[in-house]
Formats: structure tokens, sequence, C-alpha cells
């Protein structure tokens, strides 16, 4: 077991911003996820929309999956989800239907985040923490469409 | 190729009939989709949440990732996803990533479905349908339910 019991939101982020930055390296846009359980990181992923040419394979999805596999089920109730980037519409529906118990995001996405959906499309027992290291988040983003755009 | 140019609306959404039957028989929630482009159904798929213990296997979640697969492309602007039941918001957020020209559907969801949500998870050029052999896609749901109370 690499993780301990304990470790603070920024620490989890820091473990999805490596992710991120893994997409980046991928010419993926750059957003990263970990899930953990108890304490432990059980899933490791980072978008792959690009890679796999499909359009749901954004690091949450890629996560749940992951997550719920280790678990052998496919209810996250115990689970804190951290992702650099606020999670769209799809992933927070996704997010939804795993039951997760908690998301922490760094970056907001006024345009596509979850936040800006009436009614609310969390389950209605998720707790969600946004600005966890937001500008270290938020800068890779703005890093990869500035480079795309030059 | 076994399908022909011209199709009615009811016909596809027969196509994805069958599709959710499967899924009854394999005791998933009985929802099928197909996807259609240029005439050709191009993805059929049905719900596999329990198979695969994976809440993100949506029928129109593994409709897209089929299609895309097909075209070789993640955007999916000239196709018409056929779907039993109207999307919920994980499968309209992952339709709009998609951009899919078209959604035409069968029963109404008024717990789950995209339609609740403000401002629309839609993509802004995509055009919706619903209630196309509502009844019976709406039947097969309900049936399934009642069987599992009972």
């Amino acid at each position: 077991m690499s993780e301990k019991i304990g470790f603070t939101d920024e620490y989890y982020m820091q473990q999805a911003l490596k992710e991120a930055r893994e997409a980046f390296r991928k010419d993926e846009v750059p957003v990263g996820a970990v899930i953990v359980c108890e304490g432990r990181i059980i899933a490791r992923t980072h978008n792959l929309t690009e890679t796999l040419n499909d359009v749901t394979a954004h690091a949450e999805i890629l996560a749940i999956t992951s997550a719920s596999e280790t678990l052998g089920g496919k209810y996250l109730n115990g689970c804190t989800l951290y992702v650099t980037l606020e999670p769209c519409t799809m992933c927070a529906g996704a997010l939804s239907w795993a039951q997760i118990g908690r998301i922490v995001y760094g970056a907001s996405d006024p345009q596509r985040g979850f936040s800006r959906l009436t009614p609310s499309p969390l389950h209605p027992r998720t707790e969600a923490l946004g600005g966890i290291l937001a500008e270290e988040c938020g800068s890779l983003v703005k890093d990869f469409f500035k480079r795309k755009r030059s």
C-alpha cells in the first residue's frame, strides 16, 4: 500500500495533477483524477478522448470504471473523487449514478461545469468542494489551449 | 449492408427495442439504443450496468463509443441516436460532447431525463424528439421493475 490514511485534500489533488500532466504530455486536454477509498488511491486516470477517439473517455468516467472494477461493486458511496477540473454534465451524471461520497475539484469550469445546472445533477448525498490547488490545475488547462492556438 | 436508406423513426426505434428486450433477458434495466448514419445502423447497444458492474455502461454511452470506433472519429454530427428511454444527465452530456445531430427517444423519464435540466445539456445544434413508440418502450421498463418488486 503506497498511500497512507489521513493525507490531505491537497495531497490527493497533487496526485490528480500528476495524471493531468501525463495527459498534457499525450496532447490531451490536461485533466487528471484519482479516487480514494479509506485513504487508499484505488484509481488513477487522465483524459484520453483523443487517444481513444471517444468523447466519453474523460478522466472521471475512466476513474469510475476503474474504481468499480477494483471494488467489485458499482457504488462508490465511501469514496472521494479528486479531479483537477470541475466535472462536466456527463461526468456529474455518472458520479450521481455511482452515488460517490465526495467530489473534490481544482479549477472551476464556468462553461462546462456541473454547477451551472439546475436542479443539481449530483446525488443528494454527495458532498462537493471546489478550489483545491485551483490555480495550478487551471494553469495547466490554460497553458494547453495557449499552446494549441499558437 | 442490412439496413436500407430511408427507413422511418419507428423502424429504427423497433431496432432499439430489440436491444432493450435483450437487456431485459439479461436482467438489466431494459434500455436499448442504435445509432444511424446515412440510413445505416452503425451501433447497436443495450444497458449493461449490472453485467459490467459499471454505472457508466448505459446503452447510449456504449453506442457513442461503438459508433466512434466504426466511424474512426469522435464527432457524430451526421448521426441520429435512437434510444428507448429519454437519456439521463450523463448520457445527454456525452451526446453533447459527441455533437450528435439528432436524438430520438421513446418513453420520457421525468425523474432522470435530461429535459428537466436548465440550461439544456444538449449541444445547441442537436435536434431532439421524444415519444416514438413511447408506450412500448415505457412498458418494458415498467414490467421490469414490477417483476423486480414481486
